[in-house]
């Protein structure tokens, strides 16, 4: 069950494959692609594309996590953060394999417990939840807390379909997941 | 000597492949790549990619052209726009095609002579210069001025080549080019 995180940016975009063993997260992959800032953006994106697509091929998650982004700091870094997402995503559907967004609010209570936790607490927490650090740039620590966020709704998600089993009536109000907006693919959950 | 301009967008994105002859430009071919809109992102990501890689592969362009972008509406649909504006970057470098970049301003002044031309005088001069109009959605003629405008200051690079080399001494000062900038990759020029 190992779920890709994927942080992309056009500079570097942070990976990271986390699988789900006996109550406990296990880090299996993590990494870094930096790109080349004096190449041109279409052989940047390239090299972003290529190397999660071997990522994907390597270790088959059943499922990649990315972040939402709904507000950024200026239309014009929007753009290019646009562009590396867009093969990022690419690479994920090539693969076939379902993407699942979490915004920053998720992806904090999900790993922190809170969601004003700092960039420093979540390298931590990130830290703590796998038994070791994610070595790297802090960009690989980001993706794999996306996949620890989605490894930890997909668990939700389980207990809240059992717990409804279990009773004779569904229990009313079911409280709603916050879980994270899924983007579609085939689901192998 | 065939120029593809792409005029990428997630809902439609307009392509038009545009040849010089003697004289005059020609209409090769042009289309519009629409996506589902219920379908998920990097469905549609994947299916413009595949698209763009079939019109690269079938026209084998020396040049590709596309708009650059430096404001926007907001960044959310930046982001978006982004999104596709990558996966087309990745299928003209997909086959190694130089990829060239032309702001909004240079394009009408290119095509229509002006750089106030509105929307519609713009259809009109590309249906002018290259004999018949361009068939489908107004995206397919969008990008057909995007590979006119390559054309046009490809041609005027040359004339300003030739010019120096006739003269024992290069003529000073010579007039900066409002050329396209030059993202990369090989050029075959």
């Amino acid at each position: 069950m190992r779920v890709l995180g994927i942080d992309p940016g056009s500079r570097r975009t942070g990976w990271g494959v986390v699988a789900r063993g006996a109550g406990r997260y296990e880090l299996v992959a993590a990494g870094v692609i930096v790109t080349d800032p004096s190449a041109p953006m279409h052989a940047r994106l390239a090299h972003i594309h290529t190397g999660l697509l071997d990522v994907v091929r390597t270790h088959a998650p059943y499922a990649v996590a990315i972040e939402a982004i709904f507000a950024h700091r200026s239309a014009a870094s929007a753009l290019v953060l646009g562009q590396a997402r867009g093969v990022a995503l690419l690479a994920a559907a090539s693969a076939g394999t379902p993407v699942y967004e979490y915004n920053a609010m998720t992806i904090k209570r999900s790993v922190a417990g809170s969601g004003s936790a700092d960039k420093a607490a979540m390298q931590r927490m990130v830290g703590l939840l796998l038994g070791e650090d994610v070595p790297g740039p802090h960009d690989a620590a980001d993706a794999a807390a996306l996949a620890i966020t989605h490894h930890a709704h997909a668990l939700q998600a389980q207990a809240v379909t059992r717990a409804s089993r279990a009773l004779p009536a569904p229990p009313a109000p079911v409280r709603p997941l916050p879980a994270g907006v899924r983007l579609g693919g085939r689901s192998r959950r």
